[in-house]
């Protein structure tokens, strides 16, 4: 049986294996310094679809494809999905899992909803509810920033302090077998330090990376030191510094070990400001360069921090805060499984 | 271990106890059939608030101060929470969880949500992936009618399909000891038979209901005579009348034993047509009428199918039919429990 450790994390028994990914990303992404890690892209950001929001459901059903020609399966092998995205009601999750006709998770944590997925399929396949399990989201720049903030069309100025949404997908696929397992995980609490600008949301997310981070810590007994990388979701360079600062005051240095998958999506010529955010910014640089660093065994040990700002613009017109929330799953490369 | 049996149904084996429930309902909800079951109702449906998203928040804070309350536990003895709701980006579950600090797993499948909780949480906890978790959901007639069709104040006619979106939110606490206990899960498959009007939301669900139950019965070798009731979430009367035709071409009759949470919830001098909707439908109308009859041992098997019809007003308005999910819970009062 799993057990609980301290207050938030759980330690896993039977550790499911991730056994394969699959990533499909925008032009920008691909020409950024992670593009030489994906599996693919388009410079058509509507992949011939008439609208942003059905393009983003392309990104995902690319993102599967991949993941299940690597791995060799087809949908009827999957046990179930879990997945999400950023879009209202989940349409693009919805419509990708009604074309697959594999039986749905729908999940909703904002752009944290990798490391939700992930910690929710390993909780379910290590007590044996489910044997191949795959884990899925995405964003699209251009159907997040319509429905988040203003019409593409309004042009409006983009704040210093913002980040750019990430086009594209990632699927993990969880089963058994050799491979970098997932080892432990922690559900974060929604926590929210008082900011209400929906562009600055490096600042609002950087405390539920905290609040979570810290926990875990606490209950592993554990430093940032003993990790090979702590990669957080899309906190990009404002929130990444931010998350550093909270940490050293209860004593934990995050090192040259720790990243942002959203700072590290750019480079500063792509004018993004703070680096990349959306649900399929953590996705697609865990499916892709992470996960071949921890498959070549570069990395052995890290954490993934997927960090979400659950805002609403009808709560943030009415006055309110944004809610956030990060999950942790601890990934490993376990010795006892490495053959010569 | 869990074990998967069939195609989609997995059979629990440590089967997680529900240890408590607590409703708050609006007034419409308090004076139809199932008054008399729900803990508590107010006339004022904004309860103080000055907004009726706001307010909708109130109602889950209630369910749970309620739940908390008569299982008295406090919110630090929970290990997770799991729910969602139908208000874009689930704030009201957000805030709620913010407001509570017990770490959130954040789902959405529509009005599906009651059941997908369920089976989450008892096929985390069945692994020993938490021992005491809440599951949470509601809605807010005018909060969901304003957001998903239009504002109040257009007062338009309603369609005699129609549904009416219960006031209210249910909380379930699933534990461990004696009481009713969820014995299998299954997860839905995303079904779409083509429906494209909004305001049909029986008819666009019941092919979903259909899936999962007749896999949930192929899976189990069971048929529905063999359970004391079968419950779906909101079909509503026409719904329901779809499902049972349904399921009969497949020589599944659903007699005297099968009820809808949506027809059940409201009377016919309530106007509210084919009934009740929402994710706090089900919720309610399990965590009150369905959970007293279960401790009380008025009935002890049964299935809990909450339906959800994953509708986006975007997707709607691009010309795309409505996606739609189920999920079934299986809640056995087991006899080597039944102690005299």
């Amino acid at each position: 049986m799993n057990r609980k450790i301290g207050d938030q994390t759980f330690e896993l028994v039977n550790k499911p294996t991730i056994i394969g990914t699959g990533c499909f990303v925008g032009e920008k992404e691909a020409f950024g310094p992670m593009g030489k890690y994906f599996d693919g892209y388009s410079s058509d950001d509507t992949l011939g679809q008439d609208s942003f929001e059905k393009a983003e459901r392309k990104f995902f059903e690319r993102a599967i494809n991949i993941a299940l020609r690597k791995t060799r399966l087809k949908p009827t092998d999957i046990d179930y999905m879990i997945g999400g995205d950023i879009l209202n009601q989940l349409v693009s999750t919805n419509y990708t899992a009604r074309d697959f006709q594999i039986p749905l998770i729908g999940v909703y944590g904002a752009c944290s909803t990798m490391s939700e997925s992930l910690a929710l399929a390993s909780g379910l396949m290590s007590g044996g509810v489910g044997k191949i399990v795959l884990c899925l989201t995405g964003s699209h720049f251009s159907a997040a920033e319509r429905q988040y903030r203003n019409p593409l069309e309004f042009g409006n100025q983009r704040q210093t302090y913002s980040q750019w949404t990430a086009t594209g997908a990632g699927c993990v696929i969880l089963g058994s077998g050799e491979g970098p397992k997932i080892t432990k995980i922690a559900f974060g609490k929604v926590t929210d330090y008082g900011v209400s600008d929906i562009a600055n949301m490096g600042a609002a997310m950087a405390p539920a990376a905290y609040q979570v981070l810290k926990a875990f810590f606490i209950d592993t007994k554990t430093t940032p030191s003993d990790y090979d990388i702590i990669a957080t979701g899309d906190l990009g360079k404002l929130g990444s510094d931010i998350l550093r600062d909270l940490l050293i005051k209860d004593g934990y240095y995050l090192g040259q070990n720790y990243m942002d998958c959203g700072h590290s999506l750019f480079n500063s010529e792509q004018k993004t400001f703070q680096g990349g955010s959306g649900a399929g910014c953590s996705a697609i640089v865990f499916s892709s360069y992470l996960y071949e660093k921890l498959k070549n065994k570069d990395i052995n040990k890290m954490l993934l921090v997927a960090t979400g700002a659950l805002m609403s613009t009808t709560l943030n017109q009415q006055g309110e805060t944004i809610p956030c929330v990060a999950h942790v799953v601890e990934i490993m490369n376990l010795k006892e499984k490495v053959n010569g």
